[in-house]
Formats: structure tokens, C-alpha cells, sequence
């Protein structure tokens, strides 16, 4: 049973959190310093880019979380500190401030940044920041959640509980950003806290496995970030049996995880850049899972159907149009689409052919906030879902002029 | 020596072209009728979609160019015919047309279709324009570019001499939609036709050749249509000595088509649906024609680095950002990116760092209508060319209502 519950990253046991602005980013009202502590070691377990540039303070976070623990998540957003010549150094330097402020290890600290690519961060701001940063330490996930915003326009948190063995546990999370395939200006950045105690391989496979059916699965623009981070960490407070294998309570955990990342998902895609719309597209009746993820990416990925979601124009034909370049192995002839809202749900294409139907409905259902283009490729056994948003004049607008 | 001249499908000895509006479109002043004859049967090469969604024009053309030869193209605008249950019959029943109102064995016609998908396509309209359109046969080669267009706001015609074993031969083309990777509204279509003598066999292999760096590397939208369709005509009619191996007549011929197909290009990028820059990524350096191919292509395609261009915003971090997730196997801190115009040139990255440059000239030379980012990869010896436009406010215009 996984119930919703307020609060992010200090609901479950052992998490603090703040946020302030310290002069990375121009804007005084703009928060731009997030610290997440942790009262003892966590376990912990990160996914990163694919990106081969990499951020620097990825680099360092990989060397910091090699054993599998930490004890503190610092990011700064307004800067990606990535492609700079002293990239690592600076990030090196905002661990060893946590250090000096917190006593928590430098070495057990995960960091990571997020803004323009390429302009040198300077460690002034940051280390100007500090003492009002770690003093305000707290049930603040909320002002962390907000310093990590770039052109986020709502702050993402949520929390729920679960059990493990009978034992009530607690997950929580904070994220921003647009995609793990999303604008390099707005990273991907997922921070995930929870009192359950795991051990690090474990996690690391619970986390491994749960970004395939959920970072993977949501693109704004399909451009990868630098940067994007989700970090997961466990205090082990809760008082449940530590997870050391596989079994029942791996697999409640991993349900209480997706739950969380899912939950995440939806929210980041319809705070996409300029969206106005949330896209679900899911695909069931493929031949393997990869073809079920493939066609499930490339309709919410496809700028015609983003434009015609926009235009709540019912264009059936970019859908079957993406699913014929995904790259999926499926028979086309057999291809059923449907789009759905809280406005109800109309089939448009039966067996890879247009049916009647009624323009007026499908603009109707097409007008709400969040469209659902259910896909029935077939046969097969293999489902998927995938989430996007609409491509607007604003996306347009935000990047064509963003560094400026 | 390659020569450009006037004209189009019809310069080269031995093809008459016409174009007329038939009523698929509602707009009468919107041609939307297009037909190519030779006075002989020529050797015929197509490339087609590799969307697994395919028109049904594309169907019977297969079919009708198996054997190497066609005598005449027939195409519409205004609707793609593509996912219609009676999509072959009527693509059949267009051959039928050319041979009742021509002479031409239907058999040995090219057939194809652009415009919206899913919507059935009446033979009506297009049996009752075949008069006008076959009366009006003849050095008409811009009627026939006009008849083909969909949202292309200019024409797309050219023709060039060139000389085989010192005989002089000339080949054109017309042209029309916004890449072999493109809206599928907007399909890409390109006839060619030639009086140079070259068996079935050599012209397919040189076609086959070409599009792998002139039409696969065009990319408006990353929207890869289902009905692009690429078709070259050599009538023979030149009196050179037929080709019919490798050789030095041959790469006489494949350099004529390159320069061809590459113009199209160009003209077809800078005329992307909302496009207000042509944008050209050249890369050298890499380690094989793959890495270099993926490399251009995915710069060219991302939607970031296409609105920074609209914002004419020198945001490099972009073009590193989609090098690095291209596929390629790239050192990241082996690149150096330059962008250039008619306006000057200027470095933006060295070793895959920023380095100091004046915004003010970036600003510069990204306002003119045709820039190039040149990307340096390193010590290799492969390069690659992709051509591709800016993302514009009227991108989304375009295709958040395109069926009303």
C-alpha cells in the first residue's frame, strides 16, 4: 500500500534541506544554492547522462559515491559548471565546503550543477552562501526544491509511504528540469530520499532498473543534458530488515521507487519548456520491450505531433508517421490509435487506416491538459509509456534567446 | 566543369513537364498537379522512405521502376494518399491516367503523392485535370516545381552541364518539401532528370551513393516522412558513350549529381517550414564517415541549438551538448567549434572549452541568412556536411493547425 503524503526530500526519516540565493544567478529572488544533508551514511546509488560531455561535477560525484555511500547532496543551479577548464576543481571546492560547514566528509558529499554550459563558475557566491545555507537546515525541502529550478515554473516534491516487512517506510523526492533527454539548460536533476534501509547494491539495481521505465521514458525535446543526476539515498531510519537481496522486499521497494520517479515524470514533462500540455503515449501489443519503449519515445518525441497536441488537431497521421521511424519492428496494418483526456477518448486509426470519426469530439478531448495517445501495435506482449508535452511558441521563445 | 544553368526537369534533352490545379487543394490559385514525360524510355534510380509507414505511391513506383526504365512521373499535392484502404488503387488508377492521356505504358510511370496523411484521395479531380495538364506538356519544367509544393514557399529548380568523354550533358531537377528527415506534410520529393546515357544498373548505383551525403544529411524536424521519394531520369539523348561500369565517366557523372542534389539541399533546408536561416555543420576530423555523419546530423537537428540560431545566440554549449549525445565516438576535449557567415568568422570553443570571444561579432555573424558551425573533431580524416534550418515561432505555427 503506497499512500501520498506532503513534504519531498525531509519526509522520511534523517533528511534535512535548504535552499537560498547566494549570487550565481543574478536575480535575488532566485534561489540558487540547495544542500541536502543526511544524519548518518546512506546508502546511496546514482544514474547519470549518456552524454559523452560530461558536467564536471559528475565526475566528481561518480568518484564520491564509488562505495556506495554519502551523506550530502550540494547543487547550484544558474551555471553548469561543464566545459570549463577548472570544472572539477570548482566542484571538488563545493564538496569541501560542505565539509568545512557541515563536518560531513567531503568525500561523501554528491554534487552537481545545473544552467549555461560553458561560462566558469566561481566559488565566491557559493562559498558567501554557506553559513546562511547550512543554519537554515531543515524540514525545508521546499526552498532546496526551488534553488534547483532553472526555467522550471512550479517546484517538484512529493513523498510517499510504504511498508517493508511490515515496517512503515518513507520515500521522498525534489527534482527540476525537463528530461533526462531535455534542454542542456535545464538538466535533469532527481533527488530521492528514503528511510528504508538498503544496501548499496541493492539500491543501485533498484535504481539501474527503475530509470528504463522512467527518466528514459520522458523527453521534452530529445536533446540530452550534460548534467542530468538522479541520486538516491537511504538512511535506513525506517527500522525495516536491510535489503541485501532479492525478493519481496526489493520488489516493494522498487514499486514504492517507481512510484516516486513516475509521479516526478509526469510533473517535469508538463512543466516541459513552454509546454501547455502533458502527452502519454502508451503503447501496448509490441513484440519486445524494446520495441514497445522505442515506439512509445518517438510519438511523444515526434515536433509534428508535439505542434498538432498544441493545436489540439487530431493529425492521427504523425503518429503513425513516428511509429514507422521509431526503429520498432511492427506491423503497421495493425496499428490502432486512440487519443483520450479527462474530456473522453476517441479511436482515429484502426488496423494503420483512418476511421470516421467526429472532428468536433477529438478537438474537445484534444483541449484539456493531459492527452493520453494509446497505441495498440499488434499482437505482442510488450507495453510501454512514455511522457512529453506539446511544442509551443514559447519553447521557441525560452531557448532562442536564453543565455541572453 | 560543372555549369549552372537556367531551367529545370526540362533542360536536359528529351523531357516536357507541366503543371496545373486539378481541385485536390480548395485553393484554385495553388497548383496541385504535377506530370514529367520523355520522349523515350529512360534508365530510372529512386530512393525512397525508410519509415516503415509508406505511402502507397511509393508501392506501386517500386513495382513500375524494378526493371530500370520509366517514361513519366506523375505526382499531386494536397494529399499524401498514404494510409487509405484504396491507397493503391488510386496510385494504379494515376498510372492508368498517364497512359490513356499519353501513350505511356503505366507501367512505366513514376507515381507520388505529398500532403496529409489518412485522408482518402479521389481520382475525380486528377482524371478531370489530366486534359489541361497533357495539353500543356512542354519546356515547362516551373510549372511542374509549383505543382508539387505544399507549405514550400519558394520553388525549388536547377540545372547544371557537365561533360562525359567530352560530350556534352546536362541534368536538372526539381524539388520540393524540407528533408529526406521531415515533416510528414511536407514530404520530400526530388525528380531528376538527365540526357546523359547511363544503364539502369550505374544509375542506381550512383543514386544510391548520392543521398548518403546529400538528402540523409538534410534535416528540418527529424520527422522522417512517408512518402519521400527521390527519382533520377537519364534519357540518353546526350549521344555520350552509355556508362555502364565504373570508371572515369562514371564519377564524371556522380560529382554532376552531387552538385545536383547538394544545391536542392541547401535550397530545401533554407526553405524549412518557419525557417529563417539555412544552417550548415560541417565536420572534419572525426574518426570514420559514421562518427562524422552523426556527428553533423545531430548538431543540424537539435531543436536547442536550431532556436539559438533563431535568437541568433553564439550558445556553443548546444552544439558540444549535441555532439556529445550524437552516437559518435568523439573526444570531447579534442573540439573546437567555429561559427561563420557572410559576416566573418569567429572560434567559440578550442579543446572542448569555452574560450574568450566578443559577443558582440557572434551576435554579428549568426544574424546573417545562412550560418555555418564548423566542428574540428580531432586528429581523424573523416568529414561530413549536414544542412538544416533554425526553429522559429512559425514552425509551430505552421504545425499546430496544418489539417485546418
Amino acid at each position: 500500500m503506497i499512500q501520498q503524503i506532503a513534504g519531498g526530500v525531509c519526509a522520511p526519516k534523517g533528511f534535512r534541506a535548504n535552499g537560498v540565493h547566494c549570487g550565481i544567478r543574478k536575480n535575488k529572488v532566485k534561489k540558487d544554492l540547495a544542500l541536502i544533508v543526511a544524519d548518518k551514511r546512506c546508502a546511496t546509488a546514482c544514474a547519470y547522462t549518456r552524454n559523452l560531455v560530461k558536467g564536471a561535477p559528475i565526475l566528481v560525484t561518480k568518484k564520491n559515491v564509488a562505495d556506495g555511500y554519502a551523506q550530502a547532496v550540494i547543487v547550484n543551479s544558474g551555471n553548469a559548471n561543464t566545459c570549463n577548464a577548472n570544472g572539477v576543481e570548482i566542484a571538488e571546492a563545493m564538496c569541501a565546503l560542505v565539509e568545512r560547514y557541515t563536518g560531513i566528509p567531503k568525500g561523501d558529499v554528491v554534487v552537481a550543477s545545473t544552467g549555461v554550459i560553458g561560462q566558469q563558475l566561481s566559488i565566491d557566491p557559493i562559498a558567501a552562501g554557506m553559513e546562511e545555507l547550512t543554519k537554515g537546515l531543515g524540514d525545508n525541502s521546499i526552498a532546496a526544491a526551488e534553488a534547483i529550478m532553472t526555467t522550471d515554473t512550479v517546484k517538484k516534491e512529493i513523498a510517499f509511504t510504504f511498508t517493508l516487512g511490515g515496517v512503515p517506510c518513507t520515500i521522498g523526492a525534489i527534482a527540476k528540469g525537463v528530461g533526462m533527454i531535455c534542454p542542456n539548460m535545464a538538466t535533469l536533476l532527481m533527488f530521492v530520499t528514503t528511510d528504508a534501509a538498503i544496501s548499496p547494491a541493492m539500491l543501485q539495481k533498484a535504481v539501474s532498473a527503475d530509470v528504463k521505465t522512467s527518466l528514459n521514458m520522458l523527453s521534452v525535446d530529445a536533446d540530452t543534458s550534460t548534467n542530468d543526476t538522479l541520486c538516491v539515498m537511504a538512511s535506513g531510519l525506517a527500522g525495516n530488515r536491510e535489503i541485501v537481496s532479492d525478493g519481496a522486499d526489493l520488489r516493494a521497494f522498487r514499486r514504492a521507487l517507481h512510484t516516486v520517479t513516475s509521479a516526478l515524470c509526469r510533473m517535469l514533462a508538463a512543466d516541459g519548456e513552454g509546454a501547455t500540455k502533458l502527452i502519454e503515449c502508451r503503447v501496448r501489443g509490441a513484440k519486445s520491450q524494446k520495441d514497445a519503449n522505442l515506439a512509445a519515445k518517438s510519438v511523444i518525441g515526434s515536433n509534428l505531433v508535439k505542434a498538432a497536441m498544441f493545436g489540439a488537431d487530431a493529425n492521427w497521421g504523425r503518429v503513425l508517421c513516428a511509429l514507422g521511424y521509431s526503429g520498432a519492428d511492427l506491423n503497421v496494418d495493425a496499428i490502432d490509435v486512440a487519443f483520450s483526456s479527462a474530456a473522453g477518448s476517441i479511436v482515429v486509426c484502426k488496423d494503420g487506416r483512418g476511421i470516421g470519426f467526429s472532428e468536433e469530439d477529438a478537438k474537445r478531448i484534444l483541449s484539456e491538459k493531459e492527452i493520453v495517445i494509446d497505441v495498440s501495435a499488434g499482437g505482442g506482449r510488450y507495453k510501454a509509456t512514455a511522457w512529453g508535452c506539446d511544442l509551443t511558441y514559447d519553447y521557441v521563445k525560452i531557448n532562442g534567446d536564453y543565455r541572453t
